[in-house]
């Protein structure tokens, strides 16, 4: 899987642009433009490396003459002290390049192992981890990409995509019931319904209307696993809201089809990697 | 303060093309272009408000046709429950705007909610709290106002407007003294020189050239108290390196002048604020 | 249902440009910036109007100071002579925009009429009528919308929304089995898959996965018939390849549940609508 | 004749984000990245190939590591069965690219193979077949190239490079004498003036004042010849309004020097051109 | 004459982010947002003004508030002390926005104050004054419209919409006869032919070949004299080359329709204007 | 020092666009793409070359497959009739380029030129030569850069990087004590503070600020020198208002630190380089 290359250069040159802004008031004044080095990225935790080629194609942007080998690949886990990249090439490049290339994939790198770490908890049940639409401006399939390489799954990308009924939609229609038969006579043919859904009773209402998903809005997990029961396959169930990867574990074995967390996107703790110099 | 409105109008355009894409398949096709609303922001936590316009803002740009009363201004702490703002209007503009609105709302908040427990750290001491280059691609200006928000004072904005000299830039050019020296002869007179100093020797030697900032970086406690007497005034002292709300008063205590955590901007975890209906 | 305004004024902002370039060398050169002219738009033909906000729109950015009443909302089904707005206001204005404007909406109004005489042909059958990815670079949801507005339904927006197995896939994979089952693993439980098909025998494989959509492509009539028999309801069928409105009705009679057809967007009959002047 | 590769690489980029948004569902999903394919376009039908250098750019954009070999140069005519071109290269991006590289050069194959059925028609008489402003917005270079490419010529580009005086403008001034006097007073010496005339006494006053261009608006085909001998070569005289493929050799024989045709861009039934998998 | 909005809103914009950048340091610490100012436009020079509903727009887009006066239009000529416009409004946006309002609005009226002075000194002969496409990057629309405000007329805008021969073109066809032949094969008829001539034998067979406009390049006034003579009337001729206010009376002298100087746009003298404050 | 290629590309695309618009009417129409031509260019006039790998850069986006060798770089001082770069390669390319280049390339030269000037001028004296915020839309990056390769320094360059008080900061603040002692609360530690001062009274009021740096607005030479004893290295002292080349000598005189002038980029006159061809 590969992000659209003119998406990502996008996202690269508005960084640069705006680390750099006019010049790098110190390697340009004080660095020859012939001046080489060599530098590697080493990773100071354990976590799931995201990004590495996007942080890789940084230089090619920041200036070039840059010789960057990448050794460990999206998705792998590293420990403290792996080393996952080499670089050689022009000093003014590296060091223009660095803070944005480090800010992109340690932003992609925490995502993927705070995804990577739900996903080990719910290991052997049946459920996916999966993001929300809960992310940073202009940043959303970055942040997805990073959710995937985590070993999750992906949501809705946007409001296009599926049509999800909450709380709001259903009242303004007068119940579950006339809102999905009025959606249904006017969504294309590949857009799924999810219903938001808070009791057991408004469960059943959405099964009725086999609405392909069915989000099970911050229930117990009593109700969780009656919903299961009561659904027996017959739709998707989503549990949502207040999931931690401390009580993933317990959520997945209620038997959910999908658990989804906002936090993945919009509460990240970025992956520490430093960029060393060898001397 | 406040920030430019075409830079944010540009990054609320491209997060609602990104969130809503063609239409919102469920309330384009269900709600009526009459259809109004009245709905609320209650936060769900203690913390700082931050990006309220910014906020209100979204709701014009994603259709219009939304009284929006700011309640809680920036800056101003909240508590679990308290109402921030009260929005009347488009049911249609109020579910397309939602949430990109509250991506943007509970990202800056929780920026300035981070930076706000740490403010409130070193109180009494002549430390102040500033932010890094450590930011996310094309927010930066968003995170470093949300910074301000919270009682932080902001670092360089970017690689032109201070001069930073770190151990890569003085290798290159054999030591602090000569590359202090080259560096004045080519800056503009507006532009501060910061030397980032690892042992005392070096701060010595960074005095001895009239630096206006030196980077303590990673120092222990002790070397940082030493570190404040021996510079005596005759420069700015900026401690760095794996700060943590835990620890800086410590960090504040040894007597330097400004204290600077990337985790404010690279780690934001965000404050929780609630989108609800009034029925 | 309603486009982002945002994604709306970037397309007329590119298409003033480019027509009017610098200045508009008559009107600028001639008419007096507070000459008023009284003008309305008539259609030359029987259609259903499409685009008619975005053409307000259109005056606007080309210099306001127009008064524009919407006679005619879009969908509406007009004759000839049939009076469609009324502008009054900046002569300079009108004729800047007059261009730009009626561009948009003959070619959108020609989608919706085009679409609205395939939508009739099948009336009384279960099938709708579907576009395709088969659109114009840069106009794609200009194009979706009116699909829609000539009371037609949209087919996957773009290649993320929808997993489409075509024989290059099937074949790289070995088999639809194979292909599906690799699929299901990895995409999200919002996406749908939809399989092509050339034979019955490749239906029956499709069904056993348990796909949600399968694609018959250039099928016979007879082949289409058995295959709604097979599939009897347990995926959506749909019908693809060298439908035109003369035969659309046949394909219907089939038994379908789509019919898509890359004409509506690829070669649009623009719907003929002039701008008059009151003298 | 080349258009500015920025320009076309911008049509490009806005194409491929708007087919792939996020990533290809499928092929991202299925197709190894190592995975090679080799394909064709093969033509549907006869016709004029126009737009074949800007697919060719379309794989560089969409992924790269494709060869794609030019057979077929734009403005050849080809026949049903014509190999247009031959790609080999990574399958990922083949199926990425795909359909963004045929909307664009089916849509400019279209355009040029009707104005090349209009060319043909008028050979032998002294007319040229042009283009009008009637263009689809952001794709007027495009759209105009293509008429070139199939042999006709190109009518003014934009409202700033030929002052066109029109109805309305005359109206404005009083009359077609004072308002190419005032206009002769402003424009600059490399813009023409072409004055839009409806009867043969409205021609004879244009001609006195001596305008470079003169439309004769859906005239008759005796007053076209009458206007031909009345102006003698004083003026370029081009005929514009329901001119058809069919009608456009008897409009031709009047004598008239341009014959100008909306539909040439408003109205494009696209070239069919497929690509197909070499097994 | 007026300049597309969304064209000047583009140039403000980027200017406002270039001078702005994240915020104004001093202004947006110090100054409360409801402070108020009355300031003033105050020539310090004789001249043109020129840009003065664009500066009044700066103002609009850096913060609003302001309520804006022109009191001297475009094209008004003053004289030092003239009092141009006045603004009461928001203090924070008059400091915001001032320094981008001057650059534009004092570069402007540079070129329409140099321009006037070309003007006036060919008063009574029938040569016009015109720019060239020795113009500023992303400018040209405003230096165009500039020379115009001047009195000036404008050379093409671009190498789209006049063909223009020099002798590398020629040379490259074999002589002006071939490559004006074969440049009419080609070309819209809306597009004039000019042809760059540096002897009178060159003038002579361009005009043979019935061209519309012959760049005198920089030829003798006696050449000059001569060519206008041999001309007589058949063809515009420009005299273009080393033209300044010093001379260009005699050049006019000599007859020729148009004079062209690239210095009008290429080395613009700003003309000074000063925002002051009402005390 | 090297500006950001993606700045740098952003502005040629600019300007290309704004050249050539759809086709160059002479040499899409006549020269054939294998043509190739030798050319070079050569220095008018005695001055520093500035933008030499911009024009080269040009070439590559305006079509390519041009071999350009520089032979003079950027701050070179060359003399009428020296060769500054030979460029081979498709005739197309160099002819679509040659406008765009030329104009980047003599208006930085002129830049730099000027700079240069002033410069030499203050040779011996402890002065250096600035520019201002007096600069032209989009183009502050190029003209701040030009700046520095004519010898002069760069002063701040948005309004973000340095806090300048003017009057009616100060005023809006009663004075300038209070004004710079609530500025200091705010502003980051990276950001010094200038202080515009008029009289010697004021400069003993910023002085015991302890301010950066002090702006001696429109002083006479006895004012300056006065300043200067009584400031005694306790601040940095800039010199503004009417310097000129002829003066700029004496302001060095009096001792000051920088003098800075808006007309290096506000009132730039080209420097004047041709580009022709070898035969």
């Amino acid at each position: 899987m590969k992000l659209l290359q003119c998406y990502v250069d996008n996202i690269i040159t508005t960084a640069l642009m705006e680390d750099i802004n006019y010049i790098d008031a110190s390697a340009d004044n004080l660095i020859p433009e012939e001046h080489k080095s060599s530098v590697y990225y080493v990773a100071k935790d354990t976590g799931i490396v995201c990004g590495i080629e996007i942080a890789k194609r940084v230089f090619d942007l920041a200036g070039g003459d840059v010789d960057f080998e990448i050794l460990i690949k999206d998705g792998t886990k590293v420990n403290k002290g792996d080393v996952i990249a080499r670089m050689n090439g022009s000093t003014l490049t590296l060091l223009k390049g660095e803070r944005t290339a480090l800010n992109i994939l340690q932003h992609m790198s925490g995502i993927a192992t705070a995804t990577n770490k739900c996903v080990e908890q719910v290991t052997g049940t049946k459920a996916s981890v999966t993001d929300t639409r809960k992310t940073l401006p202009g940043l959303r399939a970055l942040q997805k990409y990073a959710v995937t390489v985590g070993g999750g799954k992906n949501h809705r990308f946007n409001l296009s995509d599926c049509a999800m009924l909450k709380d709001n939609h259903i009242d303004a229609y007068g119940g579950i019931t006339p809102a999905v038969k009025a959606l249904r006579e006017k969504i294309g043919h590949t857009v799924k319904i999810e219903v938001e859904v808070r009791t057991l009773d408004e469960l059943r209402e959405a099964l009725d209307n086999k609405v392909e998903i069915i989000m099970l809005d911050n229930m117990s997990y009593d109700d969780m696993k009656q919903a299961v029961e009561i659904t027996a396959g017959r739709a998707l169930l989503e549990a949502s809201g207040n999931v931690t990867v401390e009580n993933i574990r317990t959520v997945a074995e209620t038997g959910v089809d999908i658990i989804s967390l906002g936090a993945l996107t919009h509460s990240v703790r970025c992956f520490d990697i430093s960029m060393k110099i060898n001397k």
